[in-house]
């Protein structure tokens, strides 16, 4: 339903809520007009006059009370002139022509992240351009102003030529906004186009409301107690290698507490007792992995709940990603009734430190460290845990979400929250359920989130569908609000683990042998919003002394194609010392003396900063790689995926 | 000089060369005005007043000749009160009011590519969104209008909501703009901002236009007879393994013509005779590559000019790259004065063949092929010969342009389109000469040109200038000038040697083991521009046969995580027999099941269809991709590596 909102009524209840309009005035049928504000326009307010230009009823540019008086009479006879006939029902609105830039203020009902305010250019450009900033409801102050600077358009608001400083107030503006949208929770969209820019500040000088009949009140969800464990079960540990319940049973193996392994056969494995059934675990059991077929897990729960279990995960697939929708709604619906908290279905598990707890099947061996990661994909964190394991990074947590029927990115963000072994935290999201408690959940969170978003495009929207079920919205809208509220948004997977290493970087310097491949690096570096360190007059000075008479006395420090490993030793010994550098990129080119396997000898040892080799070349490069690569350095091939971790 | 021009004398040049301009009249100080055109605004036109808004002297919305005459009354009245005496000489001018969006177009006068036009939106919206189109003077029809597409503000020349269509009235406009530019060979530089896009097409309502008080008119410059060689000779082939000067005379053993090697110490290498000197070798030579230090090229080129030289290509580095501006403009004024074509100084060399002539000191294993690379850097030459080598790319023509002395970037792709062993051109390019020459030479080509050019930030400007001493101009202009001469500029070098193969991409199929790294794997490649094929019923009735039940039924083709390398053989032999896909990605990501080094066997087999293998993990992945690299299979580690290159 669609406000019937006059124009002045508009008015009005904008001025409530003390958003800025123009100066008007609502004149009645046989008012004598009088205004103070002048150059004004005059517009009839009658439901019979739809199409008030096409019928003359709207007249601009009046400068004094007689033409307001004159335009009245003339827009009466224009539209008297059309067949229609007014009465004492009939009004006018008098409104202040206003000058300035044109911009957009509006809101969307979002079905992730519910109520947004849109901001933007006004008129065309905003669809050519797509420039637009998001910011949620219960953004503050900050929040705002970061998401009205995410946009181009912002620095209009930035004393742009002289015309003088309006961020403030445009974040004024939006807070207002804010309120009033929660004031009125029945205003399911809105437009205000233009909202001017003018000397005194925004006005909003056109509206459009939609309103809903009926607002829908969420139901307010609580968790806690995440993974608390002190007695833990396996359920569908298995004696045969081949299974994943044996990878399950031997990965648990390792934790502290009591650990029960439960298999229909019975037995014994790995030294424990196999119990036939949940019943005969001996006492209550905290959290239990259960990786059995589908149709036993429902009861397997009910079983668990009378042990008072706090948390399952359930590895098993069959559920909404087959298109099972009703078995996984009957799994929701449990937990829910006995408040245990589930990760899964469908999923690889949950890693809290080898020593601690490690309910995962996964085969590559974690090392210990500050990072946690959560992902939608099994395959995408089989793969990055293999990258990590290779580079020598280590992890806090790793929890794979599957179809995330319960925990979900918000709860999982706040549990990682509390958690001081996790000193950073990184999400490979494909779609977000509920995005205003995520979004509530980020703000809270003191640590670095890093994010990748898969499903950007529509194909890939129907990918992601296909493959777990949950939907991707808008990407940049995503983006923005996630942004806005704190996660820093990564655009390449392996960004995932490489990024938070590398998060303080802001200074670099470039070590080659080759001037040309340094360049593209340069670009490459200032793409990603980081800068080339300038060598100090006493840097030039110590390189002087070990460099050829002809290298060119800056960063990139070209040390000349002739170059082999003792000279790159000696330089890299100089450059770490160097305060202003973050990170060092080492470029190796095939010349004609380059000793590349002696190079990457050398760049496997410990330097004071990260040193990233960069490898150039096929063939001829392929040893000093591999070394690397044994030796647990990340290396790369080429000069753009070098940079695209930053 | 700033044309000291007024506002009817500007419209009186653009309308002599029909560019469109309101309507107006120029009004003398006595004459009694009478107009045709309403609403209109009235200006003064005087040299005394500079500040018409502020002496009151422009008067808006006149809607007759009554009001026309009162106004120009009124600001008269008005700039006398100011103190200023008007009389005969000063006039005054009435232009219609026109309304519309407002667009830019202008002019400047390039170091490199001289004058080009330039296209955006007018106002504020050119500076903060750089959404700038750049023309040629040369541009035909399909260029400027190739130009104009290339901003997003172009949308709204093509009937953006219902505004009408306007595309060929903006390319006439520029066609306009190109003879008027022609016509007067001194403007520098102009602005027509802004210009309006009304609903009668273009009118440029505002200009500002700047003269040079010199024209300078470029000397044409005529090459012909590349590398037409019968007769060659190395200067400075040597016996000493180790050294450039063996390395030179080994690779152009296999030339089929007449070889001469000179050395100063004459005897014998390589079971020729080595001549103590150019003027020994018996009969003339066609084409020298002088591997000499730099203090005796010029006696050399003078005794090779003796021999009717047409071709020098000069290795040896000591020139402008390291600071000796003076040596290299000898070298310059010597080749002018013989008429001799000169590749470098400072380069790896010239390569058209391993049988016809290779006269480089690489060391890679080159096989023949239709692409042809020119490089500024002879790094990145070398490590792009390097990755080739192990990919099983072949060449027709291998250029190491060094210095860039003398034969240029539009030399060689004049030369490169005559040749008809050269299908296809990749460009490395630090720094351009000769821009106009180049697009013209670009636009008669009719082979496709890849582009890729360093030096896009500032910081990087200064690497360049280090490097090979050639000035970068601005990124965005020269990547619009090339693109609409018909260049396609690729944004990573490694596209340079792999993209020509997959120009004619258009749909792609993905054959994976997980649907999360898929749908990644969807968004980069509609990043890219293209487009996932879509599966028909059939397809999917052949598939259906071989896949698990629950495979997706659409592409991304998830064959499900338990696939091993038979499903994936099964998969590959259908898919490359779909119509419409012209590319095939297969994803391998580390499962339970997965034998990778299996499927690495199965890609290395002969396909209908390119098949890009993307190994996703570390470890469990590095035999599986060090095997494909092996048999020269380009193999990809990351999802965003394995599209940079479409």
């Amino acid at each position: 339903m669609e406000a019937k909102m006059t124009e002045s009524k508009l008015y009005d209840l904008l001025s409530a809520h003390s958003i800025p309009v123009p100066p008007y005035k609502s004149i009645g049928f046989q008012e004598n007009p009088s205004i103070d504000f002048f150059p004004a326009a005059l517009k009839i307010e009658s439901p019979k006059v739809v199409h008030k230009s096409e019928y003359g009823a709207v007249k601009l540019n009046i400068t004094s009370n007689e033409q307001l008086a004159a335009a009245k009479a003339e827009i009466i006879k224009n539209v008297e002139a059309k067949g229609v006939k007014l009465d004492d029902s009939d009004r006018f609105i008098a409104v202040k022509m206003c000058r300035g830039e044109e911009l957009y203020f509006g809101m969307v009902n979002d079905p992730v992240f519910g109520k947004t305010i849109l901001f933007g250019k006004g008129g065309v450009l905003l669809e050519l351009y797509k420039d637009v900033g998001y910011i949620s409801l219960e953004a503050d102050k900050e929040e705002v102003e970061r998401a009205l600077r995410a946009t181009k358009i912002s620095k209009l608001l930035d004393n742009f030529r002289g015309m003088g400083d309006h961020m403030a107030s445009a974040v004024n503006f939006v807070q207002k906004l804010q309120k009033f949208i929660k004031a009125n929770p029945k205003i399911s969209e809105m437009d205000l186009n233009p909202v001017l820019l003018t000397s005194d500040g925004l006005i909003a000088v056109d509206a459009r409301v939609l309103f809903e009949a009926n607002a829908v009140q969420k139901a307010a969800r609580k968790r806690s107690n995440f993974f608390d464990n002190k007695k833990v079960a396996v359920i569908g540990a298995s004696t045969e290698p081949s299974k994943v319940g044996y990878a399950l049973a031997k990965n648990a193996l390792s934790f502290k507490g009591e650990l029960y392994f439960v298999n229909a056969k019975g037995g014994e494995l790995m030294g424990k007792p196999l119990y036939k059934s949940v019943p005969e675990i001996p006492g209550d059991v905290d959290t239990a992995v259960i990786g059995i077929p589908g149709k036993f897990i429902l009861d397997t729960i009910e079983q668990l709940a009378a042990k008072k279990v706090k948390n399952v995960i359930v590895t098993s697939a069959g559920f909404k990603e087959v298109g099972d929708l009703e078995g996984e709604e009957k799994l929701i619906a449990l937990v829910n009734k006995h408040n245990i908290n589930m990760i899964g279905p469908n999923c690889l598990g949950y890693y809290m430190g080898a020593s601690s707890l490690n309910l995962t099947f996964g085969t590559g061996n974690v090392k210990d460290g500050g990072l946690a990661v959560v992902s939608q994909s099994g395959a995408v964190l089989a793969a990055l845990m293999d990258k990590a394991a290779q580079s020598g990074i280590g992890f806090s947590h790793i929890v794979s979400v599957g179809n995330m029927a319960d925990l979900d990115f918000a709860d999982l963000v706040e549990m990682l929250e509390s958690d001081p072994k996790c000193k950073m935290i990184s999400l490979y999201v494909e779609g977000m359920n509920r995005g205003e408690e995520f979004l509530a959940a980020v703000r809270k969170c003191k640590k670095p989130i890093y994010l990748f978003k898969s499903g950007r495009s529509e194909a890939s929207k129907a990918a992601a569908f296909s493959h777990t079920g949950n939907l991707s919205g808008n990407y940049e809208m995503f983006k923005g609000l996630v942004e806005g509220a704190g996660c820093t948004v990564v655009d390449n997977i392996e960004a995932l683990i490489f990024r938070p290493d590398l998060s303080n970087v802001k200074q670099a310097l470039i070590v080659t042998n080759a001037g040309g491949p340094a360049s593209v690096l340069t670009d490459y570096i200032e793409d990603r919003g980081k800068k080339l360190y300038k060598l100090s007059d006493a840097d030039i000075k110590v390189l002087d002394a070990i460099l050829p008479f002809n290298w060119p006395k800056a960063n990139p420090v070209d040390i000349i194609g002739d170059a082999q490993s003792g000279l790159y030793r000696k330089t890299l010994e100089i450059a770490q010392e160097f305060a202003g550098v973050d990170i060092i990129y080492v470029i190796v080119t095939p010349q004609f003396m380059t000793d590349s396997d002696n190079i990457a000898v050398l760049l496997t040892e410990k330097f004071k900063k990260p040193v990233i080799p960069i490898m150039l070349g096929g063939g001829s490069m392929s040893n000093g790689i591999k070394l690397l690569k044994e030796k647990n350095i990340l290396v790369f091939d080429t000069l753009k995926g070098a940079t695209d971790l930053l």
